[in-house]
């Protein structure tokens, strides 16, 4: 049992924060007025661009994906890095092209995807020119059981065709986003978990209707290309566009959902950091009753909280990383989870109260807090409900005694 | 010692929610449509303007005004009322002339306005014409203790010359919006409570500059108005605009004070009573797992938390409002302090809970839940800080044994 | 709606809190060093029977009891003084004859008993000659179930046969206790509701055999008369024992259980408060860190939040009462689950913080706190754990909107 | 990076667990059938000594200290082993003799002793033929700060002469307690930390008298030796009583400290798995409402919870180990007081669970949860309140933005 990084984890580490310090925080308000300045609420800013071309050059690139594809880094390597981003989590991820969705895209099109829908769309991807949408959570089920899944996806001749409505597609509002995967049942006859597929969708695709961006919390997210109700009305796309192969929907789904977790538990650690170094900086210099209110017991019962969940939370993440390294995503079933509803917890309170030290600029636009609150308050849901994955963990404790 | 509604309370508790179904729940979406549809943020929607001369031919209007100029009720019959109203907080309370902060305008108007003050403002506002703004909070001082305020309110001549900066100034964005309640100090050498004054700005006084909208989370309440950063550069406006006489500032802001946040806490617990309705709804027709979610423990016992947090919370709210209305604001003081920390909780955790029934649909635009939130959590911090008020409270317990 | 007290109950409770003072307070360490130094742990403290009998010379017994035999009060007259009893849980309750089992033994025989049942028992009870236990709660089943009861009542000639086995009949343990309510199954093929019944079965009855007392946290609360476990060992009582009538006993049990409830809820605000005001001398005059810890924003915290759910808790119980007085408790009914599940949560919470406020000797014999914990932690548990009433209370809930 | 025990810790672990599923579990009812029978509370268990020699016989012994003294395992490879025997707090650590406050008083002597000392003291101690005590708290002051001590320890001639008194010495009740180790004030006038030293008092010296036993909750921790109330009345020793040299007694605490911390906390994980298992047991064998209260969902919910926050305080207490070891128990300074506050809370709330699924039962004598409960409480208090620790790990993280 060891608790220190290895070399190449710090050594990136180190890298990551000074970029980070140079030219990710210094942006910020940067990128807010390129988005306020912006007619279109969709629309890229331009200092994206910029910072991806600097973090390419920087080598800071793709560092999610292992393997010769991408930087070859372990989960438990990459964990610390993803924090790191998280701390600016409307710009760090998508600057060194490992923001959700794409990240999950690539993987899947890495591991599951033919040559050919490698060179078409996996390449563009890596290399940052365009960005993707995964079609999987639908408005009129519970999308955490996968068999209650309305989309169809019908074999005919060589095509398929897809009806069906998804929404939270995130990503899929901005005019860069060119290519879906989109879930759907072909066969509901099939075992249950044989039934679904998954499929490459081109946005422009006749019958693809982007419907609307759906909000959160007030924001509509329009840096990251927001989160799109979108009806397939009829959508016929050549047969080639299979992912893996008819049936194979959930496997891919679920080979998905474990990375995709703990990257998002790995940034919401690091957006906890930031809330609470905010909470640290301002309750130092706001004074109020004679003195900064960084001297008053509960405030300093909130800092000393944080920082204690934040490690424990933290620790919890790395050792997830490190049995999906060494045991495997099944393996680390129970630990996924653990995080899943644990890390969420965590970062809520620790945001809220930075709120709360901030008083009214806390809710506004003045800080980040507001939307790192909203953005926080998702990962509750996303992937399942904290309550179907508490379930979930109960029954494997109970089964040792039955 | 009594529990039921006297009955003028029940008979105007009869006809409100009757109205509120008839008319203000249909609208709710109507709104939505017409905010959306308008290209201004600040635009005001026409559906409100036909509600409010209903409301006016229903004879429920001005609920909120004790004596003559109002409806004439006490603060305890007009509890109740508030509450049906804050079911729908968009809506109801200004179609019933009953928002905030022209309620505490008026209140002071008629509690310390001449003659001339109130023909000029007070007639308009009771008449639903124009809307107003209060502006006290700042942005670079903790507010909560009024002796930190930095605006200045000079007398010169015939004149008062203001200077400052103030934001959060609700209301103040839309362009209905006519007149400003301004506190500031108009003697920083008088003792503690002496220092302030309140004075009439009207809107287009020159100097007078609204600089920017407020966010809260990500929604600039563009239907409430807004809440505007204000500039007061050089602002002159005559003499007579004083509120009450130099000096009165600190004694007028406690005397709206009290009806403020006991306002806010009974639109919170109709708030809470709205949220707990639709988690219930949501949960009897959303099925996962073989039921409707309405059968699981863990939200069932989100749904009989509620209830009786709810229950406590309004017996504690209506009791403040009986004791301002025998002994008193100043007699009532432990009392709205108490409600002023124990309902925002009380509400932010029960909207919190039907946001994660509702599961994605909870935190977009396809619910109130998210808004409704965000509003709630506000009320953690306006008129004091919770922090500040549990203080409060602690010294006055601890008084007793020192 | 009116939120005073009404002069009678005024009258005693000033009456109550000036005997509590002159005699009840000042015999708390009398109870403790009598019991202390007796070589039996059921033993009756002496200091007891002294304070019974100027508990009846001063007119303050019997106050539970409405109607002749008792002071006449309602239920929400009594409320507040049940709440100044439960200041002294060990020793107020029992000096006044206000104690459980006792009350509801006695409610019962009042309203269920026969003149010969009343004359035999209910005198001597309610002249505090002798105590009294309920047997209800069986160790093998969930008893929060009625129709689980395992012990049988069975009819043979002139007598009914009694087997099976009870445990946390509280006072049983006593040398005092001479009659037991029973609660078993008479006909366990009938409706639900009408296959148990009540007898009477005194204490010297062959077959009855007390086997041990059981602990709460490591005390045997032998001033209370404990809590047994007995076994029923082909006990034969006279038909004419039987309380109402066959197939009566889950009535019996649900007119017990609402003012048996309410007074646990009013006498657990009393232990609050009085944690509370242990918790404010202990603060104020202990020191660290240079001055008394109550000038800490953390036991501020503490102390605002305990006087705030002690006022909310209050008013719910006081509105039950109230609701029981005048709709019956049938219609109290929702109330009385919440106050069931709401006041032990908020005594258990601050009698928890008085603990940690008076460190190390909060959970030693030095402060009541300790056993005032162990108290409260059982009305979580007892009548019903908390689970069960919320799923009742959310079940009511959702039932309008099914 | 790397989080799978070594080799020497899991042989150890498969032994230990061995040994407790063998030796320990089967014979935690037969220590409390001795001690029920004891006359003398205080009376030690004749099944604890033969469980002794089955430990040593095993080389499961002294496992807790390092160096050739003892087992010679680092912090991190003690820990789960400290973890297995918190699992039977009441039995398991003095029979490997790993038991507070016998370990921290053998590694104080270990590591300050003097050749003689350590004959005359460490021997006996490390064979498990007598226990010992260590007195530092003080019934008058915060004992958190240590400057507030008041016992005085002057020199004499040739001897010191103790002047105190002391409470919460735990062990110091039991006839096999033969030696203290004293905490007091040599210098008043010395700098801070300077003040204070430690002397070895042999129980039987003239002037020692135990007063008193404290009650945690109503235990008295008879099996533990209790917790003395001791008075030291012109109590003179030799001078060669003092330990490494006047003035050293702050060090020598600290020094104790972090060791003391850690053991306790591993000790309430263990805890806290044998709560975690217990209410998984009961919940699947109890049926109510028609079935296993275990398919409840607020049931498993707990559950869950438990799960996590053990893995989460689990790991953070493995990586303070690791630091102690690495770097020193002042580099893990942070680390240990974080845990020393996390691990009580999780423990309290996990153990209180259980209670709560076992409804009466668990409160009571016939599970070991009520006096597991009593127990962790008081980890919230001893070696200083979760509030000192708090404020202390704020400062900390505050310092690095000031």
């Amino acid at each position: 049992m060891e608790f220190g990084y290895d070399a190449r984890t710090e050594e990136f580490r180190g890298r990551l924060a000074e970029f980070m310090d140079e030219h990710i925080y210094p942006a910020e308000p940067v990128l807010h007025e390129q988005l306020d300045a912006a007619a279109d609420p969709w629309a890229h800013a331009p200092i994206i661009e910029e910072l991806k071309a600097k973090a390419k050059d920087a080598g800071l690139w793709n560092l999610f994906l292992p393997g010769e594809h991408g930087a070859g880094l372990t989960n438990l390597q990459y964990a610390p890095l993803a924090e790191i981003m998280g701390r600016s989590p409307h710009l760090a991820p998508e600057v060194f092209n490992c923001s959700a969705p794409d990240t999950g895209n690539m993987e899947v099109l890495t591991e599951f995807g033919t040559a050919q829908q490698r060179e078409q769309w996996l390449d563009p991807l890596l290399a940052g020119e365009i960005r993707s949408a995964f079609c999987m959570t639908e408005p009129e089920v519970a999308s955490s059981d996968a068999t209650n899944i309305g989309t169809r996806i019908e074999r005919d001749g060589d095509s398929y065709v897809i009806n069906g409505r998804k929404w939270w597609s995130s990503g899929a509002m901005s005019p860069r986003c060119k290519i879906l995967i989109v879930m759907g049942k072909s066969d509901p006859d099939a075992q249950r978990h044989r039934q679904q597929s998954q499929i490459l969708v081109p946005v422009d695709t006749p019958g693809v209707r982007i419907k609307r961006g759906m909000h959160v919390f007030g924001y509509h997210d329009g840096d990251h290309g927001g989160h799109a109700e979108i009806v397939f009305d009829n959508v016929r796309v050549p047969a080639e566009n299979i992912i893996s192969g008819e049936g194979e929907g959930f496997a891919i789904a679920q080979a998905r959902l474990g990375p995709g977790r703990i990257h998002h538990c790995m940034r919401a650690i690091g957006m906890a950091e930031r809330a609470l170094e905010l909470m640290c900086r301002r309750t130092l210099r706001r004074t109020a009753f004679g003195g900064p209110i960084a001297d008053q017991g509960v405030v300093q019962q909130w800092i000393a909280d944080a920082r204690i969940s934040i490690e424990t939370n933290r620790l919890l993440t790395l050792k997830t990383a490190w049995l999906m390294d060494t045991v495997g995503n099944k393996g680390a079933h129970t630990e996924i989870q653990s995080i899943k509803v644990s890390v969420p917890e965590m970062v809520t309170r620790i945001v809220d109260r930075a709120i709360q030290a901030h008083g009214a600029a806390g809710v506004s636009q003045d800080t980040p807090l507001a939307s790192l609150y909203a953005h926080a308050r998702t990962l509750h849901i996303v992937d399942g409900p904290d309550e179907v994955h508490r379930r979930s963990l109960a029954r494997r404790e109970l089964k040792q005694y039955r």
